[in-house]
């Protein structure tokens, strides 16, 4: 059995948060939208669970008129529904060397999902949002500790983000209302950033005139090169793409097994900052790659689907490889790039298969 | 931070297992039914994505009269809601040491969910079981290698334990469509069995005079005590008792917090073979024990609700334990007792708790 790409294990406590959390199983890459029990979820505390009726969003501080909304509230307003991928920052932390200790993904902390709610942008325009805001800061019901840290979760956003028009409070994803893992009953979503920035169980909005400077905003969810390094904030998803495992697996090692022959390889790739653009394949760990046909993305935000034919011509060992390019010159790298919290590796994804005669 | 109950390490291929698959997180243990998305999910190959419309059960062999049934032709037939507790044999397998390699679950692969469908027997029954028939066999439309054995997931049942009145062809869960990852369209669903014995994807039922060998009959799913013990099958759940981590917790450890004063501590237990007559609950790691109230099952076959009041004085570490006894005997052991694959490992549960004044 193979056990690339490394072997450096995982102690308990990170088995008892890959127990809890869960990444999507590859072969939903078939599906344009991942069902709910097949979506990515990672959650820090406990999940809280929660009635819709009495919740209440408050939206406090620097606005003309602070609010407490109902659900019911925000769904009397004008809503939108949009198809958006949604990755965990920490996707393929533990293929990095040596490995950050945290949720220890491999590759499938991503899902993509119609969320439904009422844009942001309305919701502050009604409130007011006075002259002098810097940051609009949203805490979730989600309690607990971290290094030392006690709080709700909580990421702030700067005002012209927070008010940019595909911001939403959204109370549905997939047609029906949040399950409790997806922050029911209301959640922020803000569609080509990573997953922390979509608080979930969002009970409150503060506008403030200073720089929040939370824990999960200034400690958590920053690129550093090492530990004196400040770092830069974790924002927008980098390129990636991702192959369906074609053929059946081995139960423990994934190592696929296909017939020799012709086989349609498809999977999906997305950006956060630009549209994908070029999908490359490499079925020889990356000596060479040719270029799959890429679709048109659903929505702005949304992952594209992308095809193309292998002709699996010699029995043996194939190391199957997808590479994303978007608009904006950003491409996915071949190898893992370290960082102190393991966060936006999108190294290109490898893909063990066993071809038969 | 405690890294108990061990630091043994969990390995890249362990790891994108459990990444795959996911427990129950345990504060899901509030709620009486499990939600799609928080039930305990275990697969062994791939997930199949399957149209409902096509597809078919094929009842061959050993029958008066070979049947091939869609969906519908099930759905026309009287059905059956059944509310069941669903545990994985390898529940708590991480914990065992030396640590048996597979799914690395620590204690959370539990849940219930109310499961619609058409009682087996029924179906057993107008297909007609000849004389001399001693096994059937249900076979899922999951393939894959295991241990350099090539199968579709299956299992068999004896024709007394297949035509007992509580086996059901399930179609629905908690009132909506199978998910994918629970066996849509259709699953056999064994009440008071370890998930082993309850067939996703099912498309296939044989019924055969001869003894079913298969991999996951006669080779996974025994508990052996060494390699040279041919071992015991696996068949119903042990009893089990768990609790619901009261407070909030740390991020990575999951140590809990609560304040000095008392608390209801809450939980669920459970014994596939004759109800939980007592809960048992400890402090103090076990040194005293004093007994929980426990509540009647909502169905033969689904968890009990327990109740106790902890009057948390002093501040401090704690150590929390549950122990459930059942009405046939059955105990809790304080310590896992090992076995070669790591199954059925119900030894009592462990919650580390800060107390703080």
């Amino acid at each position: 059995m193979s056990t690339e790409p490394g072997d450096e294990a995982v102690g308990h406590d990170e088995l008892r948060l890959a127990s809890r959390n869960h990444a999507m199983p590859l072969e939903a890459l078939a599906l344009d939208v991942t069902p709910v029990g097949l979506h990515f979820v990672m959650c820090h505390y406990d999940i809280p669970l929660l009635d819709t009726r009495p919740w209440r969003l408050d939206v406090v501080g620097l606005v003309e008129m602070p609010r407490s909304l109902s659900v019911d509230d925000l769904r009397a307003l004008p809503s939108v529904t949009a198809t958006v991928t949604m990755e965990c920052a920490g996707n393929g932390r533990s293929l990095l060397r040596p490995r950050p200790v945290g949720q220890p993904w491999v590759d499938g902390g991503v899902g993509t999902a119609q969320w439904t709610g009422t844009p942001l942008a309305d919701v502050l325009a009604a409130a007011g949002v006075q002259e002098g805001a810097v940051d609009v800061v949203f805490s979730g019901a989600d309690h607990g500790t971290e290094h030392g840290s006690e709080q709700d979760y909580a990421r702030s956003l700067s005002v012209a983000d927070a008010t940019s028009d595909d911001v939403l409070l959204a109370w549905a994803m997939n047609g029906a209302p949040l399950a409790p893992q997806h922050g029911a009953p209301l959640r922020l979503v803000v569609p080509g950033w990573y997953g922390m920035a979509s608080v979930k169980w969002l009970r409150r909005i503060e506008i403030r005139d200073t720089t929040f400077t939370g824990f999960h905003q200034t400690r958590a969810y920053r690129v550093r090169e090492s530990g004196r390094d400040v770092g830069v904030p974790v924002r927008r998803i980098r390129p990636r793409a991702l192959l369906r495992p074609p053929g059946f697996p081995d139960y423990l090692s994934r190592i696929r097994v296909v017939e020799v022959g012709d086989h349609e390889l498809t999977g999906r790739a997305w950006c956060g900052s630009a549209p994908v653009t070029r999908v490359e394949v490499s079925t020889d760990d990356g000596d060479t790659w040719a270029d799959a046909e890429v679709s048109a993305a659903p929505g702005s935000a949304a992952w594209q689907a992308w095809r193309w034919r292998w002709a699996a011509r010699r029995p043996g060992r194939a190391m199957l490889r997808a590479r994303a390019h978007a608009a904006d010159g950003s491409v996915q790298p071949d190898d893992p790039r370290w960082n102190v919290h393991g966060v936006v590796n999108n190294a290109t994804q490898r893909v063990e298969v066993l071809v038969r005669a």
